[in-house]
């Protein structure tokens, strides 16, 4: 086989990657290692920054999202006693909308279909060469167990942080943050019992009131590393919620429904730098992570795609490296910017182990809440910064 | 000796509540353990917030100031290559004021001999008695070798960390930070390099250049803790300035000069609360400390002094408690404020042990360099909040 961009992975990121190069006239084909099944019904994300939202419209993938999504203003960020609302339309006149990454990732799904895109999903023994070279090429066994080859101008790693593509890169500059604390996470049968959604400092750990659609809830607690949801039968998590919500505080209610997914989620910052070596270039999670307080993974992936689709075009439609030499250089100063914010948003909210920290992160909550600068301050991160920051 | 306040420490904090008072036509008496050329000596803070400036010129202690002092619109922060200027005014309409607080206590000195004011100085074995009661005392031994007793109706603590006062609260809530680096200072008879002070962060570790007037240069090095002043002959310090401080970059140079005062300062953050018990209340280093990145230490002394003069003249001359009984939750609301801000300034600057912090601290330096949400947040705690925070 042979294309001009074969890209490793069919998430969003690839998948977004896919449909934009169509668009501009490059052709690409992805390979991944799960079924489509698997990729679409993945649970993952569900906040789209404002310009992740104008992009997905502009290139035609906005038709569902208007009618399902959810516009958000803003954020409500409570600690005991206090809940505060932040309005990002009033703070920078930018939004964010609730939609799973679920979501977008089936429509894109459904859009490369129409489109005629070849997706080989399945795949196993994937392998990136000769990204030295101008003819890199991707190795790996199809689902019916014959070794394939596909050659390219170009190869794009959106194969996340445990795939081929980012160990492909020769010595690159790493940094890593672990966190000692988890997210456990349910998905509940039940109309959400906030209209935005709740951060919740809490002295028995964080706790976030999420949503995925006007029947879907999405919670989280703040347990400990290691914790097996075993420990944590349905009562507990709702009694966990309650508390660390402030059920019962000004007549605010929490009310519990049937749990249809449960699960604990590991926290971490990563970045791995430069973001292309030679013909290959890394999107998404394949060049870093950050832990998921601010909602920033999908929203940077859409970003890197964003400005690497127009880089690769110009490279080989127009053979103009310009874009694709500074493409790094310039996704690395929003995964910076985005990796700092994470940071910032996990670590004043997270329970640690200093009673020293719990009362930096409330006078820094009650200066969010009190002080236009701070609270625009997380509002611009929030919502998003412009593409190309 | 009887007196409406005694007072415990005769700097900056001590000196200012008894000329406070004595403007409400409340008498004080000021017991201090050194003498008042140490204490005028004594080398701290040199920076002033705003609300500092008007309050000292409100009570008749602006005319030094205004001739002397030096009135600075912002700061530079400075990383490799960058250095950016936040202008206060612009962002704030405040300003800050360069005026060591070696000259605030000598004019503080001035006005309470002139007023008449009995200060103690030299005094040995001070201590506190009878809080819990209406008819508190302070004992201490006089510079003559005799015991003394100054009854009082109540007793404010402004000794610092180290003094009597804050001991004599029984089982306080305490917080406490320590870092793992401390500065070296030095005073220097030369010119400034700079016409504001520069905030620097630099791999080798952090520099800050300041300045007590236009021919006496104030500069810092972060350095580990324990480290000897006899591991740092005068050559090294102006070499590691120079570099850290960027010399030659952009044609900036910094110019050497005779260092005449060199020490190491730790750095520590420390809350304790209340900071009133019965009638003891303390004020500035007796309750908290922070450490001096950001210059909160002295400004936050005077706000608790410009909260607790007509808490106390309202308790004493009106018979009515409510700013009394507010004052250590009122202090409180800012001291966390100020501890907060003192603890970012300081870990957005140094250098920590983690690569990781090193991104981090970039790219929230180059957002606070390029935001002005961002920019105003620092300014607004830098420049000061207004009293009563």
């Amino acid at each position: 086989m042979r294309t001009q961009v074969a890209i490793v992975g069919a998430g969003p990121a690839g998948l977004l990657l896919s449909h934009l190069l169509d668009r501009a006239g490059v052709e690409s084909v992805i390979v991944e290692t799960r079924s489509r099944e698997y990729v679409e019904a993945r649970i993952r994300a569900g906040i789209l920054e404002q310009s992740t939202v104008d992009l997905l419209r502009e290139v035609g993938l906005g038709e569902r999202l208007a009618r399902e999504g959810d516009v958000h203003r803003g954020i409500y960020l409570q600690w005991p006693r206090e809940r505060h609302h932040l309005d990002f339309v009033d703070l920078v006149g930018r939004s964010v909308t609730v939609y799973g990454q679920t979501e977008v990732t089936k429509d894109l799904g459904r859009a490369r279909e129409a489109a005629g895109q070849e997706i080989v999903y399945e795949v196993t023994e994937t392998a990136v060469h000769d990204i030295d070279s101008e003819r890199p090429y991707v190795t790996f066994t199809d689902a019916d167990g014959a070794a394939q080859r596909l050659d390219a101008d170009v190869v794009v790693g959106c194969d996340g942080s445990f795939g081929p593509s980012r160990a492909a890169v020769p010595d690159p500059a790493t940094w890593e943050r672990t966190y000692s604390y988890s997210w456990l996470g349910i998905l509940a049968d039940v109309a959400p019992s906030t209209d935005e959604l709740i951060y919740a400092w809490h002295p028995d750990g964080f706790a976030l009131h999420s949503m995925r659609s006007a029947k879907v809830s999405r919670l989280y607690l703040q347990v400990p590393n290691g914790t097996d949801v075993a420990e944590w039968p349905d009562d507990r998590i709702w009694d966990a919620l309650a508390a660390r919500l402030g059920h019962g505080q000004d007549g605010w209610t929490l009310t519990p429904g049937p749990i249809t997914e449960k699960s604990v989620l590991p926290m971490r910052s990563f970045v791995q730098q430069p973001m292309r070596h030679g013909r290959l270039f890394l999107a998404g999670d394949a060049a870093h992570i950050v832990p998921p307080t601010g909602a920033k993974g999908l929203n940077l992936a859409v970003a890197d795609v964003a400005l690497l689709a127009p880089a690769l075009a110009a490279l080989l439609r127009d053979k103009d490296p310009a874009l694709a030499d500074a493409y790094s250089d310039t996704a690395l100063r929003r995964v910076w910017r985005c990796t700092h914010f994470s940071w910032w948003m996990t670590t004043m909210l997270h329970k640690s182990d200093d009673p020293f920290d719990a009362q930096l992160q409330l006078s820094q909550l009650r200066w969010v809440a009190s002080s236009t600068a701070a609270a625009t301050g997380l509002a611009e991160n929030y919502a998003g910064l412009p593409f190309g920051y």
